[in-house]
């Protein structure tokens, strides 16, 4: 139950890359970056960025190791910045606010997070290990756990903080939205209305 | 946005099934509950499936139209039993005990669903739509949110029904059992804190 990230199956950028080899990645993430662009996350395959980037299919395996740590790697600036403004970021969603706004914020910004990264979380999140227990997902249970614990809750915030991440579900939230026509607002709203009665019970 | 259940791509069983067809579709099924009693649900593949059941690989998904609908078939007497006890059984689950009461005997007995078939439900649930439109699920959030609006929630108890839907979502539950070691009496402690909570606010 350590919180401690688990070593990612695919590294987000190695030590000791040599800067031919750094180039050569950051063409590879470019190309994705133009599929992703061009043609949506779903369109984007290791053979359609092998074909797209000119190189053998056999490179981009061993580049990304698969098509959920491409995925991983193409999401892993915009996890970055996510986690910079709920670590370090201006009041409500950083430090500064009381823990039940901050609570608001973070599930307001992660709802539009998702919708705007939908379908490379989807395609990052294909086994359980890459939904719950790589750094991105394991930082923002234990940012919540310990919103939940600042706000008073001294029963088992741990498992309330996995509730409400599978709350913020991304295939969860897209559907909502584009099958349900529930706007992005309404989702926003009803978290906060959820956060405010954990917080505050009776 | 309505609730009436979409068509499933594949039929839970035929209105005019001819009896040799329907003895062929159990022998098919019987094959398949013996695959996953004795190899596990990530076992059973169209393909094994076929080798085991003596069929053409044909055969097998003209009956199931995939893996998916394979398991949703499988999963579909499971269902329809945990179905009939929260629509029709005794109480806490069933008619006749308070909302809270039966909103928390719900999350009890699905934690408890979830951990015998977690396996069936994660190879079924491979789509958005397999997850959240089909009719076991629709009729899942659909009683969450009448024992809300029972309860006297009139804020989006659409929006909240689904966040405790996913909630429940089988890979998290799965996940903090196998790979976190939480128990299901500490998952159904945890989520009868969060529906108490939700229903009674300060």
């Amino acid at each position: 139950m350590s919180l401690i990230p688990i070593r990612p199956e695919v590294p987000f950028g190695a030590p000791a890359e040599r800067s031919d080899a750094a180039r050569n990645r950051e063409r590879l993430l470019q190309a994705a970056r133009e599929l992703v662009a061009e043609y949506g996350a779903e369109a984007l395959t290791m053979d359609a960025l092998a074909c797209k980037a000119g190189v053998g299919k056999g490179t981009v395996f061993r580049r990304f190791g698969n098509r959920a740590g491409l995925m991983m790697t193409l999401l892993s600036d915009a996890e970055a910045d996510f986690q910079q403004q709920f670590i370090f970021g201006p009041p409500p969603l950083g430090p500064g606010a009381p823990p039940l706004e901050r609570l608001a914020a973070y599930g307001e910004g992660r709802i539009y997070f998702v919708l705007e990264y939908g379908e490379l979380l989807k395609g990052a999140g294909v086994s359980p290990r890459n939904r719950f227990d790589v750094p991105p997902a394991m930082l923002a249970h234990r940012h919540l756990e310990l919103l939940l614990r600042e706000a008073g809750m001294d029963e088992d915030p741990w498992v309330m903080a996995m509730s409400l991440c599978s709350a913020l579900d991304p295939e969860r939230i897209v559907n909502d939205v584009r099958v349900h026509g529930i706007s992005p607002k309404r989702l926003a709203a009803s978290w906060r209305q959820l956060v405010t009665r954990i917080i505050n019970p009776a």
